[in-house]
């Protein structure tokens, strides 16, 4: 059966996100750091329509982590926006090409239809459950893997319920002090390093959760 | 000029020890967990004295771990017991033949004469701070590099007064939930990773610190 995986970039001391989180600014203060290692990959910027970048370990990381990928699950804050937004036409963070091109399974208690984007994306949006998305993007994913794209409190979900079955975290060098914990009542998986490579500036480790 | 480093196993939800510290368990609830990467090894056996263990790359680190450490400096909690046990004749967690085999430095508030242990270890009370401890093992180091031994609490210290060269990270694949948090309270410091390797136990990471 397709594997469920996840990837996502943490400080070194543990958050996903910086502290003060807001809708303008769902990644909080600072935690565009944890990204830098990626925004300046080769790979990243192809993915999202830009030339250039650098070569090298963090690059093939970003192209791996879309490879194989058939669908997504991820949060309403990850999809962009308070969901009163939504009513006025807010159709994402994401442009009118989001960089997903595979359907895309958006966790909400808001119920609305589908968006169909450019480039192969479209935002279905799932109001039962994480249960009920995984089905669904499982469904939808013909075989390859899902991969639940975050935030933060998608994935814990996720973890908490024994759903995933890869973790490759992205540790940025960098102490944010506060923020969003990732690893936070959690539980206590049974997890097992499979690889651990890394770059100046991000140590990637993948996971197998048992 | 000789290095100052720092090794130590930690969590990864970022935890040096488990709740519940105690001077009878100073590692608290689970901390052993963070160490069971490296007491399976050839080279922390032969360290303390047994035969066998295994080969690869958790025994290569523990081995390097050692290499090219003069002196070592230490928090009292490390070296073990609580202060009052200390006119009883403690001598510390560590027996009469410690691992360490140089000069130790003990962080404490509680004066005391130096002890001289078999297989080469002297443990000397500094109770005049860190930078004092610092100054007298790089004395002792004699050109070799100053190992920051633990606990979290000094390495805190260290890392918080930019004294710290290399931060090694030994990171156990395991959720701890609580306990004692090592990058809390430390600033940001600039941190290069310059190595990351891994294995099933646990995932080694290098940085610089600038």
């Amino acid at each position: 059966m397709s594997a469920v995986r996840c990837q996502i970039s943490i400080s070194l001391d543990g958050f996903a996100a910086g502290p003060e989180q807001s809708p303008e600014n769902p990644i909080g203060i600072g935690g565009m750091r944890l990204h830098e290692w990626a925004l300046a990959t080769r790979a990243w910027r192809s993915q999202h329509g830009q030339e250039g970048g650098e070569d090298g370990i963090d690059s093939e990381i970003v192209r791996r982590s879309t490879e194989g990928v058939g669908s997504y699950v991820m949060g309403r804050r990850m999809f962009g926006g308070g969901e009163g937004e939504w009513d006025l036409g807010w159709r994402g963070w994401w442009g009118e090409e989001p960089p997903f091109r595979v359907p895309v399974f958006v966790l909400t208690h808001h119920p609305r239809e589908p968006l169909v984007m450019e480039g192969g994306t479209t935002f279905t949006f799932v109001t039962d459950g994480i249960e009920s998305a995984l089905a669904q993007a499982r469904e939808a994913a013909g075989g390859l893997d899902v991969s639940v794209a975050g935030g933060a409190s998608a994935i814990r979900q996720f973890l908490a319920a024994g759903l995933l079955d890869e973790l490759t975290l992205h540790i940025a060098p960098v102490l944010l002090g506060s923020g969003e914990r990732l690893l936070e009542d959690v539980g206590d998986p049974e997890l097992v390093p499979v690889e651990a490579v890394g770059s100046p500036l991000a140590t990637h480790v993948t996971y197998r959760v048992r």
